[in-house]
């Protein structure tokens, strides 16, 4: 994310500029960028900053636009007002177009948030190379600044990393998942046998959209062995009676 | 957006929750539920809120988790601290992943934020069906309470309306997997009673996991329901003949 940079073109408030700071540490950005701030940087900001606190001390102030972007080589705009059809101005991608753009390229990105009540103006707006849009809802689709970045850091974020999967998971051993299936038919054929061969279908459909742990498997394997047992055992009883 | 339910859990800071309800609005959730809350929810919360007032004014108080979350047929808790690699308390899933599970989905959802201090603690994730990590960076994972709900929110609106189109699938309804666990908890009790709390734990975060169909999850009720049914009458005939 090193590539990274935050331009907030003249914000009001420094409680935004804070937790700024905090959510580009959460998504490791660094670069922190204030064009003609309305507002101190101060013990607010460094309060809501937590541990982005470093990024504000680092955090730059330029007097006009063009110097905070002079070696940038993509430049981003962000809105939430939506431009009419074929307005080239505001012709706008969504995050994760954003997120894939990036994800790929080298350079320096300039993401810019404009001030908290007009955003950014068109003439801001033709500077930049594209413009980004989070979706939302019509009657109210602008977010606080602070939620904005954090959006849009989250999407670039996720894309770099490419974190299909949380790697926690521990991936299943499909041959596990055969045997269970084989457990539930055997377990469906005593208890519904006229109906075993449609749910060992529905069965293999279902686990397909699943995305089970080993241990959550060897789990229910046992469980449905156990079942069985308990089963066969009253058949048993019951055979020996007779 | 209108089955989504987010859930502050003894909420500190009013500003947060004025915050939360101003991102509700803008991804069109609505309904805001408090456990009882640290801050009184004043003009601070109101003048973050903007338009996302009515949703403030709205906002019901509970004293228990128990209470609030009475009427949700799932409950998700988020946590930005990682379970241990076997933990099935913690074990987690990804904004996108607890989207593509809700957007097919009927039933009520519930969506658990932490104090911003200490977060949920194990008994609250407990009672969820599923836990949510949003990916972050290592060294500081810990996101602002509101821009956590900022991301899920995001990612539950995008899948909606992204689905809104054709739905193959047909949608699951909420309540039904609640009954399905409830009958394959009941047949654990039975056959491995003292597995019993821990294999439930381990079936909801499977299931959160899975996108069954209304069909899939029918079946396996029936199933599992059939085998109660025998292993009860097995235990009855046992009974009478003693």
């Amino acid at each position: 994310m090193s590539n990274i940079i935050v331009v907030l073109v003249h914000p009001l408030y420094e409680q935004n500029v804070g937790l700024i700071a905090r959510v580009m540490k959460n998504f490791e950005a660094s670069e922190l960028r204030l064009v003609d701030p309305a507002c101190e940087v101060g013990d607010e900001a460094y309060r809501r900053a937590m541990h982005g606190r470093d990024i504000l001390e680092k955090a730059k102030t330029y007097d006009t636009l063009e110097e905070a972007v002079r070696d940038c080589d993509l430049i981003v705009g962000t809105t939430g007002k939506h431009g009419k059809r074929f307005s080239h101005v505001r012709r706008y991608m969504n995050p994760e177009q954003l997120a894939s753009k990036i994800a790929v390229a080298r350079g320096n990105v300039a993401i810019l948030f404009g001030r908290e009540d007009f955003g950014l103006t068109n003439e801001e707006l033709r500077k930049c190379n594209a413009v980004v849009t989070i979706p939302a809802n019509k009657e109210y689709p602008i977010l606080n600044v602070s939620h904005a970045v954090a959006i849009i850091l989250y999407e670039i974020f996720k894309k770099k990393k490419a974190l299909s999967v949380p790697e926690i998971f521990q991936p299943v051993d499909l041959c596990e998942e055969k045997v269970m299936l084989q457990y539930l038919t055997m377990l469906a054929r005593k208890v519904e046998p006229e109906k075993a061969d449609k749910i060992e279908l529905i069965m293999k459909r279902f686990l397909a959209t699943c995305q089970p742990t080993g241990a959550d498997i060897r789990t229910l394997i046992g469980i449905f062995r156990k079942t069985l047992e308990l089963l066969e055992n009253k058949r048993y009883k019951r055979a020996k009676g007779k």
